[in-house]
C-alpha cells in the first residue's frame, strides 16, 4: 500500500510526524510512504527504502482561510492531497488546519455518490472495557440538514460495522432529552429520518451524558453540537485526570498511596488516553483521509498512522460506496 | 422571607424533598415555608411553627406535554406557582420537569421587561479551587436567536456580579474554535453583538474544552449546546469517578493505596460533585425559580434550598431589572 503524509501540518511541525514515520516505515516495509514537507527538515528521511521525500515550499496556518489554503499550491498540505491522486495511495494524513483538510479533500478527492457532507468521524473509549463507541460528525460542519444526519448515520454504522466486525451497531441521535419529542424540529425531523430507515438499528435519542456509558455504538449528530460534544469530553476528562494528580500529592500520605495504587491508575490513564486514537477519519470523501489532532506527538501521530493503515488495509471506502 | 417548595415534582418524590426541607426550615426559624404536595404524604411535616402545608392532587410527569401542565391545575407545581404568586413569595422550588417550570413560570410568573426567552443557569467547579463559571442557556430552549444570546450575556453577568461580588466578569461565548470567524451565522452574529456591548467583558469564542479549567466566567450558549455541554460534562466526571473507584479495587495493592490518598480524593469528589450545587435558576422570570435536579438527593435538594435562599436574600430580581 501507498501512504502520503503531510510532514508540516501540525502544531509541533516535523520534528514530531519525522519520528513517528519513521519508526512506521520501519514497521511496514512492503508499504511505501509519502513524504510532503520542507526538503531540508526532512533529510533524516533520505535514504529511506520505502519513503519517498516530495518537496513542498509552505505550510498552512491551523487558522487558513479555505480560499488560502486552496490557492496556496505550494503548501505541504495541497501537494500531499496531489501527490495522493497522482500517486494512487491509500491513505492520506495531516494534523494541519481541519478546515483546509476538509476543503482540499473534498475539491480534489471528490464527495462519494449520495453524500453531500463528508463528516469527521472517531472512536471513543467508554466505562466497559475495550467497547468503543463512535461520534459522527465532530466538526467538519457548522450547520447541517436532516439529509445529512441521516448520511452520517449510514456511514458511522458502516464504519462501525467494518472497524468492529459488529453486525448491527446501535445508533443514537445526539440530544437533549430521551424521548421522541424531544429537541428542536432538526432533531424531531431526523428522528424520523432514522426511525424509519430499516437498515439501521436505531436506538432513539441519547443524551450527552450517555455515550461514555457505552450503550451506543454510533452516535449522530451535527458538526457544531459534535464539536461540543468532543471538546468537552475532551477537558472534562483531562481536569480530572489533573485533579487526580493533585489528589495524591496532597501529602506524604497520598503520594505513599499512589505507590500502591499506580497500577490501576496506569490502566485507567492508558485507557482513557485519547492519544491512543490519534485522529478522525473524513467520511464520505473518495480517499481514506486522516485528520491527525493540531497538537499531536509521538504517541498520537503513531495512532493516526495505525488509524489510517487499518482503514485503508479494510478498504473501507470501496465498502462504504458499496453500502450506500 | 417566604419560599413555596413543589414537594412532589423530583424521581424521588416526597421522601427527599420532606428531609431536606425539615431540616432547612429547622435552620431558618424566621423564614416561612408553604409545601405543597399530597398532605397524606407530608403529614410528618404537620404542626410545624414555620411549614404550611398547601394541598394538592396530582403531580405532573418528567415528560409531561406543556399543555397538560397549564390544565392540569390542581398538580402540586401549578399550585405552587400560584402560592408563589398569592403569598407574595421570595422563592420557588421544583424537582420536576423543566419544560413545566419554564412553562408555567413563564405563564404565571411573566418574563422580565426586554427578555423574550428566559435561560437556566448553574454554577459549576473548575480546577482552580473556589473558582466557579456559570452557564446559560442550559436548556430551557432548544433554539435561540442572537438577541437572545446576547440577552443571556447580561443576565449571566448580572448573576455573576451578584452572586460572587465580582465587578468585570468574563463572558465568553461556547463555539467551535477560538477565532472570531469561527462557527456558523448565528455565533458570528452574537459575536459582534457581544462585542460592541461595551457593558460586557467580552473575551470572545470558548471552546467545550476550556471553561473547566476556569478562564471564563460566564459561558453564553443557546439551550441545544448548552445542554450538551452540561450532560457531556456531567457524563465525563462520573465517568472519571467511577474509573478512580475501579482503580483503586483493581488489588489488594491499590486497595491499600486508597487508604493512604483518600483524604486526596474525598476532596477531589467534594470539589466535583454537582450535588453541591443542586439545581439551576430560571432567569429572565420576574421571580427566584429554581429548577432542582430531577433526580434530587437529600444532599442536592438542601443544595437547590440554599440556593434559592441565597438569590432570594440578595434580592436578585429586582437587581436584574435594574441593570437591564
Amino acid at each position: 500500500m501507498k501512504f502520503v503524509i503531510d510532514m508540516m501540518g501540525g502544531d509541533n511541525g516535523s520534528k514530531v510526524t519525522i519520528e513517528a514515520v519513521l519508526e512506521f516505515a520501519k514497521q511496514h516495509l512492503e508499504d511505501t510512504f509519502y513524504c510532503v514537507g520542507n526538503i531540508d527538515e526532512l533529510s533524516s528521511l533520505n535514504g529511506i527504502n520505502n519513503i519517498i521525500l516530495v518537496p513542498s515550499k509552505t505550510v498552512l496556518k491551523m487558522d487558513v482561510d479555505p480560499m488560502v489554503a486552496i490557492h496556496d499550491k505550494e503548501s505541504s498540505m495541497n501537494i500531499a492531497v496531489d501527490t495522493y491522486l497522482n500517486e494512487k495511495c491509500d491513505g492520506f494524513i495531516s494534523a494541519g488546519s481541519t478546515g483546509a483538510v476538509l476543503t482540499l479533500a473534498t475539491l480534489k478527492l471528490k464527495r462519494l455518490p449520495g453524500i453531500t457532507r463528508p463528516g469527521l468521524i472517531t472512536p471513543f473509549p467508554t466505562y466497559k472495557k475495550n467497547k468503543r463507541f463512535v461520534a459522527i460528525d465532530l466538526g467538519a460542519n457548522t450547520l447541517n440538514t436532516k439529509e445529512e444526519l441521516h448520511q452520517f448515520a449510514k456511514m458511522g454504522s458502516i464504519y462501525y460495522q467494518i472497524v468492529y466486525s459488529y453486525d448491527h451497531p446501535k445508533v443514537g441521535l445526539l440530544n437533549i432529552g430521551s424521548e421522541e419529542e424531544k429537541g428542536n424540529d432538526l432533531r424531531k425531523e431526523t428522528y424520523q429520518l432514522l426511525n424509519e430507515d430499516k437498515s439501521l438499528y436505531f436506538i432513539g435519542n441519547i443524551e450527552g451524558n450517555e455515550p461514555l456509558y457505552g450503550n451506543v455504538d454510533v452516535l449522530v449528530t451535527d458538526g457544531f453540537s459534535g464539536n461540543i460534544f468532543l471538546k468537552t469530553m475532551e477537558g472534562s476528562c483531562k481536569v480530572m485526570s489533573l485533579l487526580i494528580k493533585d489528589a495524591f500529592k496532597k501529602n506524604i500520605l497520598t503520594k505513599i498511596g499512589y505507590l500502591f495504587s499506580k497500577k490501576g491508575f496506569d490502566e485507567l490513564k492508558e485507557r482513557m488516553d485519547y492519544k491512543n486514537v490519534g485522529g478522525a477519519m473524513l467520511m464520505g470523501i473518495n480517499g481514506v483521509c486522516i485528520k491527525a489532532h493540531g497538537n499531536s506527538d509521538f504517541k498520537s501521530f503513531t495512532s493516526a498512522l495505525n488509524m489510517c493503515y487499518s482503514l485503508a488495509k479494510k478498504d473501507i471506502v470501496s465498502q462504504i460506496k458499496e453500502s450506500l
